[in-house]
């Protein structure tokens, strides 16, 4: 992606600092979404650790930015830095580079096959954005008039049956941002669920061929 | 396609031009179906910006057809040009080619991957092909007896379930005009996004290989 | 699939034949499902028309069981012939191969690409199979308590939209028997139409790598 | 998967008695949902059965642990086996090893190609997956308030309609566990069935291939 050695080698320092701090992001979203019952002191506590994290996130990105030879190369590159940066819940969309980075630093042999690494990191990836986008879609929906999404259960479910592009039609977003959320989740279910399963179409192939070694043509016509 | 000098040296000169042209078509075309409360005078300008472009169309068809030394093999080759010419909305459809014309014209190396064009461009047909059928279908529907699709959001949200083939059924065409449109919105999906979401995944497998380069494969039996 | 000499012989003679057959067959069954309101002697030619037509097929299936030499395997190999005998609505499913020997007969160089006709060939029975589960399911549904599928027309976009797998949910077989003829659906819309799809997208990356030649790795970090 | 050769004996010979086991275990469950008339004497013995078979993959498991020489790595590679005795119902999931395992012992040449192989053996493990997805969601949905899965053959109905992605929303399930038995039996349609499909298409473009031979490139622009 970029050669410029500070901007790598700054990346490689913090990306276990990062994955942390997204997991802090998602986990306070989660609880000031969800837990609507604790006293406002914690409410507060809490909204103030998504506006530290943010802030450590765009603290972030400028350092890379200053760090760069060439800055306008640099912004143009990484422009899915920039829209994570505008929209923090598509922040599980960099856990595959950031993860990639990690492993440089501790070094040491890969432990998965590739199809395994790409089956195991892109659905974890769709794992969690499905998780961001069912508390996002629940907290614009559920106090909506004429909402199918009232409890949380519901957004979760929504979210599942959205992402296998089964949508059944019991539950669905009926406001405008819940709407926008939902082509959101029908876009990374095509991409991201598909390439998953794609990918583990392709391991499964392979691991007949290897159990069963090569196999006889009797089933085709003859060449001629 | 068609090795006739001087249909090729037309259709370079014409590229770009009717892309524009394609542009305008579709904007006026929007502006007829949304902008319902405009005077009666701008609404006929409209009409005509959208007459003229057909009529445009259709000459630079016919100036090709005319050019070409084998005729009947170009109205052959070119079957979805006239396609085109008959459903204008599909025209969309033409980007492709049109761009690599434009390309040929404009010259100089290519700015993508492979990979990274084919999700570009089918991706970008898609969304006008979708901003198409989501104005010709709220045009249809919305004053049907007993429509779902009653606003043009309603329109945009039922291309997007169903160019992704999530399918929800809060939204659905009830005329039979609307469900035309529908069985096409539906194989562009299968077809286009298809194309534009298996691209993605072979591009993330590519990824995740350099990335992480090559793997052992202590996770599969032993060959023999 | 046989290389007994006789069977061959006879498949290539009766090729063209069986595939003018089977569209009789289809008019036929088309006549009878939706032409309610003609004459009840119309009614009996048609349904004398059917029926003639599946003894030719039943005639043409002995007949080649009688010239193989060895029958057992004949049986085995030919499972599928079998079944499209006994459910005669599945015969587009045979028009792949009784293309193949129509060709081997009229000889001359084939006159599209390989991903054209797997296009053209698969497609064309993903329709004629959507067309025979449209009259089909508008058969056994239209009279039935709590019907949604009530005119033709609603058949017609029932199979589409199954077949795509976007299944809104507006129209869906009630009855036992119609919901038997929707897994068909379903299961032809995922395997045969997921072809013709899958043909398309490769065709289309084929397509992009021709108009633009070879591209630079730019946007690809370097290999170590 | 392992080297050690005293698992790999026991799983040769285990392989086909665990087969039928897992055989009657899905039996005597779809007894136990489905035969609710039935006297109690013939419930307790159906519910012996499925206690006994339990203990028996119980049982096979922790031989083959205590068969391995490294028996953490045993427990980490075989992580999908522990999955299957925690949840009979996935069962199936184990087919395609075991098969592979009776083949070694019982010897002699494949019969099917590698694609055959692939369709009938995933195919089958859909099948029967879906089938015991049916009975679940029975058993859970049938008596809950509001439910749309009242009888045995929308059980079957909506495990069609979810495996394939369609999702009419006519029945759907509506308790807790009802709708996690539904993201397994997604999760099973985009994998597997894809897989499945996926294969067929492959399959269909070779025998395309092999039954046309060569074909000329007429529909490609000339090289430069």
């Amino acid at each position: 992606m970029d050669s410029d050695p500070r901007v790598r080698a700054w990346e490689r320092r913090t990306a276990m600092p990062l994955l942390t701090l997204s997991a802090l992001y998602l986990g306070a979203y989660a609880v000031l979404v969800l837990a609507t019952g604790v006293p406002r002191d914690v409410r507060l506590a809490v909204l103030a650790v998504l506006l530290a994290a943010w802030a450590l996130f765009a603290a972030d990105y400028l350092t890379r930015l200053a760090l760069s030879r060439d800055r306008p190369a640099f912004a143009r590159s990484r422009w899915l830095d920039l829209v994570v940066l505008a929209l923090p819940l598509l922040r599980p969309l960099r856990v595959v580079q950031t993860y990639a980075r990690a492993r440089e630093r501790r070094g040491g042999p890969p432990r998965l096959t590739l199809e395994a690494q790409v089956i195991v990191y892109t659905g974890l990836t769709t794992v969690l954005l499905g998780f961001a986008a069912s508390l996002a879609v629940y907290q614009v929906e559920h106090a909506a008039p004429g909402a199918t999404i009232r409890s949380y259960g519901d957004a979760v479910w929504w979210a599942c049956s959205t992402l296998t592009a089964v949508g059944y039609g019991d539950v669905f977003p009926v406001t405008t941002r819940g709407r926008v959320i939902g082509v959101a989740v029908m876009l990374t279910g095509l991409g991201l669920l598909g390439a998953v399963m794609g990918t583990f179409s392709s391991w499964l192939v392979n691991r007949f061929r290897q159990a069963t070694g090569p196999v006889p043509d009797e089933d085709r016509p003859p060449p001629s």
